[in-house]
């Protein structure tokens, strides 16, 4: 897994890298004149959301897909997926916009796409600011609500350094630095426990894996995460996400 | 054909609809607070656009995509697919913002979907004008002034009326001056004129196909259309169209 930012543009140091076939490599002439590109992807590596409550219900499940979804973070209210960006979703696509940080042969760097590591991506496309960038489009007040989310304070209680990584080429492009940033924003970005222990002060251990390595953190209150360990994931059970 | 805008947008009047499955109903609750939409589509309706020369070019023809294509209305321009719109794409997926103008039960009516009748929607997603709406993006000035291009005037040397038709129904939804005013938009739009002869005086006689109507106009000049027969189509000419 990439971090997984919850929305694309939050984690802004997270930068990835979009790598084209080399058959394809013409058609990346021109991509470096644009600022923003659209990136779809598949969400391939979804897990079910259902669960048997839902299953026996023939007005919310349509052929595996929940038609009604729980908005995060604004209690109780459900909207159509047609009105959410959700994840899972009747056809598995999803649509990012990123940022172009640079092209450099057949890889795209780019900030803000909100995909796993190994994501197939299905297109680019260019930003055509002149036609969708609207910024009046009306969106209901609960889009807000659902993307505003106290920050969490991050704390370490081991040092603040990256141990070495015998597969750290796969990462090249961010240094130690801006790896130990992205850890840093993704766990600052919101409350990372589970739904049902969000509003809990019962101790909570998790675990995040960001460009190889696997961070260990524990949240004891809604406001603050303290990192505690940092460790190389061994490539054998990198099979997902590296 | 829907008229076929060339890009979304242009035709604001040129209103469609989607149909939803009924058992994706649900899906759309919640939609209707949306003012626009995003509507990813598949371009079932591709010709191919390889020539022979192009064939044998294994640096701009991948999979049957070729990767560089002429940039329309800029001559000699050629970009990367990636770097344009065109929907000649290694994987066949439309990307259009479009206005919602009504939900009835299964049917968005929306505005400026720049698709066939008939084209399969894959997926539709809500504008969120908080991270999508970027007005300082850059964009090459080659994409403004591929967007450009003199109005046509349009003239009539038939009547301005729609003939009867047998199988209105389908397009319900348009009174029969909007549809005269979707077929006046899509003329004066641009010269719709294969493009060996846009520079050329020679008569054109060219015909449209929009609502169930087939309209057949004469350019003899780069900026007037003369509109000089409507006539219905044929329901068993129908089967991509109408």
């Amino acid at each position: 897994r990439f971090g997984t930012p919850r929305q694309p543009g939050l984690v802004e140091t997270a930068t990835a890298v979009i790598s084209v076939h080399p058959g394809l490599k013409r058609g990346l002439e021109g991509v470096e004149e644009f600022s923003h590109l659209w990136i779809l992807y598949e969400f391939n590596n979804n897990t079910s959301s259902m669960d048997s409550s839902m299953r026996n219900n023939p007005n919310t499940i349509f052929q595996g897909v929940r038609c009604l979804v729980q908005i995060p973070r604004v209690s109780e209210l459900k909207r159509g997926i047609f009105a959410c960006r959700s994840p899972h979703r009747p056809n598995n696509i999803g649509l990012s916009l990123v940022r172009l940080v640079a092209v450099d042969e057949l890889n795209l760097k780019v900030a803000g796409l909100d995909a796993l590591d190994g994501t197939p991506v299905l297109d680019i496309k260019p930003y055509h600011a002149l036609v969708e960038a609207l910024p009046t489009a009306i969106v209901p007040s609960w889009v807000r609500k659902s993307s505003e989310f106290p920050r969490v304070l991050v704390l370490w209680s081991t040092p603040r350094q990256l141990p070495p990584h015998r597969n750290r080429k796969k990462f090249a492009w961010l240094s130690n630095e801006e790896i130990l940033k992205v850890i840093e924003e993704t766990l600052s970005s919101g409350d990372l426990r589970p739904p049902y222990l969000r509003e809990s002060s019962e101790q909570f251990n998790g675990n995040l894996e960001i460009a190889g390595y696997r961070i260990s953190y524990l949240m004891a209150a809604t406001n603050t995460a303290e990192i505690t360990d940092i460790s190389e994931i061994s490539p054998s059970k990198d099979n997902i996400s590296i």
